[in-house]
C-alpha cells in the first residue's frame, strides 16, 4: 500500500542560503539537519503538512546529487512515496513493468528499507519508495 | 498559513503513457484527467494521501510546461503548497525578499488563487501557492 509522499528531495549547492528561503522567507518550520552518509548527503528538513521537503547538498562531488546539480542545476530532485511493504511493492511494480535503480531495496536513513524506481520507467520522474520502522518518531 | 502539499507538477511528452505508468504499474487510484486552459495543458490526476500527483501535458510548444520539456525533458516540473490566504502568504514572504512571477495571485482552475514564487528566489524550484475556495469537493 502506498501511504503519502513522505518528501520531496530538492538539490541545493548552497544549504544556508536554501535553508534560509525555506525557513525564514516561505515560513516552513525547521525540522532539523543531519548527514546521511550512504547518500553521501547533508539534508535539512522542513515539515509541511504530513510531508517534507528535504534539502540535499552533497558532501561529494562524485555522489548522485552531487552529479546533479552539475548537470542540471539546483532543483526538484526526487519524490518519495512511503510504502507499508517495500518487497511487496516493488515486487508488483515490477511485474507490471516497472525498472528500479537496485534489484532490491537498501537501508536508507532512520532504519528505513528503500528502493528507486528508475526516471525511464516514469517518464523522467525519480520515484523512491520507503518503508519505515512500524514505531518510533523517524517514522515520521 | 501553509496548509500542505497540494499537488506535485510533473511534465510529460506522452499523458497517456505516464498515466499508465502512474495508474497501473506505480499503482495510484486514478483522479481523473481535464483541460487547464488557462495553464495550456491537458492534466491527470493521482491523489496520494493528502497530495497528488499531476501529471502535465502541454496543449501548444508555445507555453511555459511546452518550453520546459524542450528545454529540460520531461520529470518534476513544480511542487503547489495550499495557503489559507494567498494574498497575505505572498506579501508575508515578499516583504521577506520572496520574488514572484507576477505582481498578484491570478485565477487557477476550479476557482483557485494562484500565484507561482520565481525559482531564483528559491534555488532552482518553481513553487506555486494556491488557495482554494472554502467548500466544495475542487478544494480537494
Amino acid at each position: 500500500m502506498i501511504k503519502r509522499i513522505h518528501h520531496i528531495g530538492i538539490a541545493v549547492a548552497d544549504l544556508d542560503a536554501a535553508a534560509r528561503v525555506f525557513g525564514e522567507a516561505v515560513g516552513l518550520p525547521d525540522g532539523g539537519r543531519e548527514d546521511v552518509p550512504s547518500a553521501q548527503t547533508r539534508v535539512h528538513f522542513f515539515p509541511v503538512g504530513e510531508s517534507r521537503f528535504e534539502l540535499l547538498r552533497p558532501l561529494a562531488e562524485d555522489s548522485p546529487v552531487g552529479r546533479f546539480l552539475e548537470k542540471r542545476g539546483p532543483g526538484l530532485h526526487h519524490v518519495c512515496l512511503e510504502v507499508d511493504d517495500v518487497e511487496a511493492e516493488a515486487r508488483r511494480m515490477r511485474e507490471a513493468g516497472v525498472e528500479f535503480l537496485t534489484e532490491a531495496p537498501v537501508p536508507g536513513a532512520h532504519g528505513a528499507r528503500v528502493i528507486f524506481v528508475h526516471p525511464r520507467s516514469t517518464g523522467g520522474l525519480l520515484l523512491e519508495l520507503s518503508e519505515f520502522p512500524a514505531t518510533g518518531e523517524d517514522a515520521k
